[in-house]
């Protein structure tokens, strides 16, 4: 909760403005404004200056990321890749919290304020990963908001135990219940849906689903998930998280959903594949739909892949959709930065007086040529506290 | 032509060695080489030493390349952004000599020593953009290998006078003639391609054919370019550009279209598009066909994207095919390396003694997490010359 004036940056990509924060909240954007007594002073030498990105899906618990390069070696197919993960995991140099804590330095680098991270809950894992990601996080609550969903990844009726801990989880710091392809992990979409969401109603969580389910049986699935949410009231606390099937399905019942999803303000998140379909979410944002983007896995067992950079991310859904005009490519911005934070209920984000003093400065000529290039960023700021600058993590514990 | 010891490098991301040219070629590759009299060195750090990237499809002379940014406000449609092109080029404040050089410098920057070009011909063009780009060319020659395709974007047939400059274009620096869209350009099939080759089989030159027309269409055209290739006797010397019938035709017809494209040694460049389906490029090298990737348009009136760094290309490459193990990263590097000279016919290409000393440098634990990470390219160098450093051009004319 600091204090800050940032001088001369250009808000929204706009005229020139200085920006004063007060008690970590914005109280003024204006040309010419003065540095209350004591306020420290950052000069923003005429960046632009946007709200910050918003990291909605991630996996902390999972992540390599500075580890010794990783080679991917696993059969294809779901079921393989989790067990591989698991065997892997025995042996890791680093804990949970070491991992979790340098990825979640990157993703503030790269100018995420806010993370939601899922993490593995299971007979086997215990709450270890839950613990371990929350002692990194003690550490930088400062620089980063985190919220936590309790993810069945490797089966939940299956492995007789993992709902109560699960629900257990609630009770120690996540706030959020998961779940993962009822039809093909648990073999048992009613028992799966069922049990979640009696958690959910129990505890008074909010439910995000991965559903990578394709096509027809996606779509049976996720109408499961929205009858729960109607009977249940839970309307805009449920998300599903991938949900291929809105990408690959047929298009009058993908349009169907689609009016029901938004009916229920039922959210939509996508990481964005590289080589299979996606939810169309210029159509969901069109029609109503809560839609964000997300990185999702990033340089783990699975995949060699991604950097924790949001930016990145909308870059590529820009590149994935043939997005060109300017108005495309803010539309791309929005789905890795407002949109996700409404997606995600975060109170007082923005860039106007009166919401949480945070942003990201970044040079370039305007948003469009920004969401291009992708270029470092100049400064991040939290509520009010520099927790990055030059593309590298200022925040709490920073080296 | 020039000597150059490069001390301490992993070629290939092998065991430390040195790297010796000599009159801008590999002399010799070991441990502990000495610098023969006036020889210069470069310590090289125990970066990565790989041979050099390839750029085999870009448009020098519509780039927009360090121009401010020009957003993008066409309607869909090739004919519509053909038109929008012309008209936008009457009036942009660098000449096509400017943007040549400045993309050039940029593609040296990142690694690429040799660039495929396709120039505009047309009537109200006329040779201006071949010479312009020419023009560039001779103060960086020393940097960078330039090829370049008489390319007739805004029409062939229908802009009579355009084939006559195409033929003269061969006779002033071009070596490559092109096509496009043969059915939807020009509506004649027949007559485009019977041009094309004609002049080709009078002067001797090569032929690069842009081909974005879908499905059996496009099948069909190639089927037309195959019949010309074996009519005329140029296998080995016709290039398919975009190719997308490739990626979203019948899979038995286009399975034997490949078998008849290895045959013929008719060459495949793909752009890797966004929203898409390419060619199967690995189906295409494990079958024998030349293929390669590439920037194609970069940051101009079509396309705001890009950045003249094909290690960008083959990672995005990878991301569009799931690629994950190290094999299936470093075939993607394959196709913006070797494959590339390959399919160019790049004399003395490689990283081995006897080939032109041409190499790049780059820091890394190895080549899938460099083509994973993309860092800036530590060094380049071309027959001997350091021609970029630290991620900044350093040829001829550097600032």
């Amino acid at each position: 909760m600091s204090d800050l004036l940032i001088t001369n940056v250009r808000p929204e990509d706009g005229p020139a403005a200085d920006i004063l924060i007060s008690g970590g909240r914005i109280a003024s954007i204006g040309p010419g404004l003065a540095a209350p007594p004591g306020c420290p002073v950052h000069d923003g030498k005429g960046a632009i200056a946007i709200a910050p990105l918003v990291e909605p899906h991630v996996h902390l618990d999972k992540i390599l990321w500075g580890l010794p390069w990783h080679p991917i070696n696993v059969p294809a197919g779901l079921r393989a890749m989790i067990d591989n993960e698991v065997e892997i995991r025995k042996s890791l140099p680093w804990s949970v919290e070491d991992r979790a804590g340098r990825l979640m330095r990157q993703c503030v680098a790269m100018g995420s304020t806010h993370i939601r991270s899922h993490v593995d809950i299971s007979t086997f894992y215990g709450l270890d990963n839950l613990h371990g990601v929350l002692a990194a996080w003690e550490k930088m609550q400062d620089a980063v908001g985190l919220e936590l969903v309790a993810f069945p990844q490797t089966g939940m009726l299956i492995d007789p135990g993992c709902a109560a801990l699960m629900e257990a989880a609630l009770d120690e710091g996540a706030s959020v219940v998961g779940g993962i392809d009822p039809g093909t992990i648990d073999g048992d979409p009613k028992g799966h849906l069922d049990t979640i969401f009696g958690i959910a109603d129990r505890k008074g969580a909010k439910i995000d689903i991965h559903l990578h389910e394709p096509g027809e049986l996606g779509l049976y699935e996720m109408g499961l998930i929205c009858d729960r949410t109607e009977a249940l009231g839970l309307q805009g606390r449920v998300v599903v998280s991938h949900a291929f099937c809105l990408g690959d399905g047929p298009p009058d019942k993908v349009a169907a959903m689609i009016d029901r999803l938004a009916a229920l303000q039922v959210g939509i998140i996508s990481a964005v594949p590289g080589e299979i379909a996606f939810p169309p979410m210029f159509d969901l944002a069109a029609r109503g739909v809560p839609c964000a983007l997300a990185s999702d896995s990033i340089r783990d067992t699975w995949n060699p892949h991604g950097n924790g950079d949001m930016l990145d991310r909308c870059w590529l859904f820009a590149f994935r959709s043939w997005c060109r005009t300017d108005a495309e490519l803010l539309a791309c911005l929005d789905l890795g930065t407002a949109r996700g934070a409404a997606l995600l209920g975060l109170p007082g984000y923005g860039l106007a007086p009166g919401c949480e003093g945070s942003l990201v400065l970044v040079e370039g000529e305007n948003r469009a040529q920004v969401l291009v290039d992708r270029p470092a960023r100049a400064l991040v700021v939290k509520a009010g506290r520099i927790v990055a600058e030059a593309g590298r993590y200022a925040g709490p514990g920073a080296p």
